[in-house]
């Protein structure tokens, strides 16, 4: 995902909405030391007390849904059938996190009966690694958003959250926050607003313990960097985009296929962290390139997050128009966009493999014997992508290990935009899609980032409940 | 672990051993194109190819064992009877890595079936993360050694390793790299020698994609800080040291129970990464303090690993024995010394919670009902002991979350010290015990860290084996 360059700035936040709510902490200092101080005790509740919490909370936003699509709906330009789908997803996620850790599943099971030197029991138990300051993303204002899946995931695993509401849509962040914090113990969910100043203070400040960020290269590798001075470094969990790229194979390369494609790279204006903004086309498939452009640059797409990240994608437009002749642009505010280019611009031109947040790709025909050459030389990835037939088979199983070396996720014949918030999801991969490769912030393991493995080494029963 | 501080300057390893064994690398260069050369390869073999080579790996070392075993005792002071047995943890340690992941015991095993939003099924898989730089300890010339639990799991992983030899024991490390090496495939496991600019070079090197080190907080930090300005930062596994504190409540401060803790500090001249380094006693237990303390002190200790430790272990007496009276310090090279000191000295010195490598301990006189909010402002530990009797029960439950808090292995009535080799151990620990809190250098879960997850989406069956 990528946020606004320019929406962690403290201009962006000097909006008409004075902080009103108690709940919402005047500085970083006051938010974290609440956090410290509930810490211990949340860390000790009960999972299936965690799990009610979440579900409390859950069931508030639910309630509150009218109101906050409104709101949300307002503030991103995102429609209403898109944030309604959004709410449920958040509300789900929610649930589905406390069930996970209610049911136990969060611990590791792993026990060594017998096996310490003087022959005295050790098993692994997973503990609360403490306070978690989470950064959600301009483009999801609910699923990644104030309740999104960091928060959820940090709670769950019995963490206190500091949460740093998005500059680009403040006053759903109040609400969210006003919403769903209630069903959380003082100082358990804590909310901060500000600009960069209080994004560095929040991570740097002493007792928060890990990071959940969603959002540009630029912003995550800036929070990575303030991690690292610290005196004690923590772990950034921060999920930075993606070109998702996508490999059509000769056989699926009819373009009475294209419309599924250029639906992923148009809907939500392009604003998906899972966006297809690279589609590699067989050279003598030029019927389906265009045919793609075609139905790209024909998109009736809504208006962007905000108005910079408009201005960037029309930069992005005059940049690709003066230099390639194959651009398709739409009509509009954003304009779709497709640009064709053949392989060799990759190598002449890296601005091409940039994430290009928007409503546009780039499309790139290459030789299929080349696919798996040229995904080797790609950045990391949060998915890859394949459309083939059964006559393709040959060619999948080579282009399939070098999906799998760059990419968190690799997709056979679906689009990568469509997330699924279950247990065997993977929204992560290979720097600079996510930092590190093994974390995802979808679906249940993401819980695994916000806990700890303890041996307990010949402790008699009793004393761990 | 804490290695000699000296130890990385390149001074320390202008031994008079020439490099003459061809497959010990001119350059960190040449040996990290080696790796990355084999990589995907190294990323294909079927997990049971790889156990089968970690065994002749293992078999090849125990045939050489009684060479390695007089080499390393040449080397390091240490008994042939402590390395007869560190050779069979390494050569058993190889051969449960082989079997975890033969076993396919490093798999995520969770599919979600139907769960993506077309319907189709995902699945996650785990997958080796790339070559890794491993960096052996000093203490531990074999079990952390040039074939030691990093080199294992990475390889076991499917990660090719670049090794640089601990220059405290430059003969073992080759005869080690010598012997074990030629089990796996050209550039699959390298090796570099050298001071500090070749372990930068190394971690700065842009193919290596992870880092295992053991040593101490030093090194640790300065590979830390130089992975993290990386143009891709990667994750640095770092075993950095602990105090390893043990509470010894009121029904075990028997003066005949003194003995054990006694040779845990003690044992292998006080080198362990996991030495009982701070001991809480009871403040009316001055019966066991000082039978603690007269036993370290009597205690027969071989020599130091390297003249530099030695030294620093001298230097740390003479600044004990100036500030505190109750210093009792034994015969010998180096000399065994326990320093007793009322809790009220450790805010007061901060000194006292820096790891001293060597044959010493210092053993803290303190209030029972003080002791959890004693281990809280503790900084993080590999271990936390505590030694009780059932009548201790109530102060046990207390004191248990807040050891859980700041270690990773808690131990009830024995020991730090037995580290075993199995499923559910646990040696790392909140900083700066280690890095990141959750990773552990011992035991099959060392897998983990060299491995990374990818979701599997509706891909037909056979096209991935």
């Amino acid at each position: 995902v990528t946020a606004d360059p320019a929406a962690d700035h403290p201009a962006a936040n000097a909006a008409d909405h004075p902080a009103t709510l108690a709940e919402i902490s005047p500085s970083v200092d006051d938010a974290v030391r609440a956090a410290v101080g509930a810490a211990p005790a949340f860390a000790a509740t009960p999972a299936a007390q965690r799990r009610d919490a979440l579900y409390a909370c859950a069931d508030a936003l639910t309630r509150a849904g009218d109101e906050l699509i409104a709101v949300a709906s307002e503030e991103t330009g995102l429609t209403t059938a898109r944030l309604t789908g959004e709410l449920a997803r958040m509300t789900n996620q929610l649930r589905l996190l406390g069930d996970f850790v209610a049911a136990g599943r969060h611990q590791p099971g792993i026990a060594s009966p017998g096996a310490a030197p003087d022959g005295s029991d050790l098993r692994l138990i997973a503990v609360p690694i403490g306070p978690v300051a989470v950064f959600p993303a301009s483009n999801f204002p609910f699923a990644f958003g104030v309740f999104g899946g960091d928060t959820g995931s940090a709670l769950a695993a019995g963490c206190p959250v500091v949460i740093k509401a998005h500059p680009a849509h403040p006053r759903t962040g109040r609400r969210l926050f006003e919403v769903g914090a209630p069903a959380f113990g003082p100082g358990v969910a804590s909310m901060v607003e500000g600009g960069a100043d209080v994004s560095i203070a929040l991570v740097t400040a002493p007792g928060i313990r890990a990071v959940g960020f969603t959002g540009s290269y630029g912003g995550g590798r800036a929070l990575i960097d303030a991690a690292a001075t610290r005196n004690e470094p923590i772990p950034v969990y921060a999920e930075m985009g993606s070109l998702n790229p996508v490999f059509v194979l000769p056989g699926a390369a009819d373009p009475a296929n294209a419309g599924a494609l250029a639906a992923a790279v148009t809907g939500s204006a392009g604003q998906l962290c899972t966006k297809p903004g690279l589609v590699f086309v067989p050279s003598d498939a030029m019927g389906f390139a265009s045919e793609l452009a075609r139905e790209i640059a024909a998109a009736d797409v809504h208006r962007m997050l905000t108005p910079g990240m408009a201005d960037h994608h029309a930069d992005w437009i005059a940049q690709a128009s003066k230099r390639y002749d194959g651009v398709a642009v739409g009509t509009g505010d954003p304009q779709p966009v497709a640009v064709v280019v053949p392989a060799a611009a990759l190598d002449e031109d890296p601005a091409l493999l940039d994430e290009h947040f928007g409503p546009s790709t780039v499309i790139v025909t290459a030789e299929p014997a080349q696919y798996a050459s040229i995904a080797a030389r790609l950045p990391g990835q949060l998915t890859a992508t394949m459309h083939a037939t059964d006559a393709d088979r040959p060619a999948v199983a080579a282009l399939v290990p070098a999906l799998i070396a760059i990419a968190g996720r690799v997709v056979y014949n679906g689009v990568p935009t469509g997330v699924a918030v279950t247990d065997a999801m993977q929204h992560g991969g290979p720097w600079p899609a996510s930092s590190p490769s093994w974390s995802t912030s979808v679906g249940t393991e993401s819980v695994h980032r916000f806990v700890r493995p303890v041996a307990i080494q010949g402790l008699p029963d009793g004393l761990l409940d």
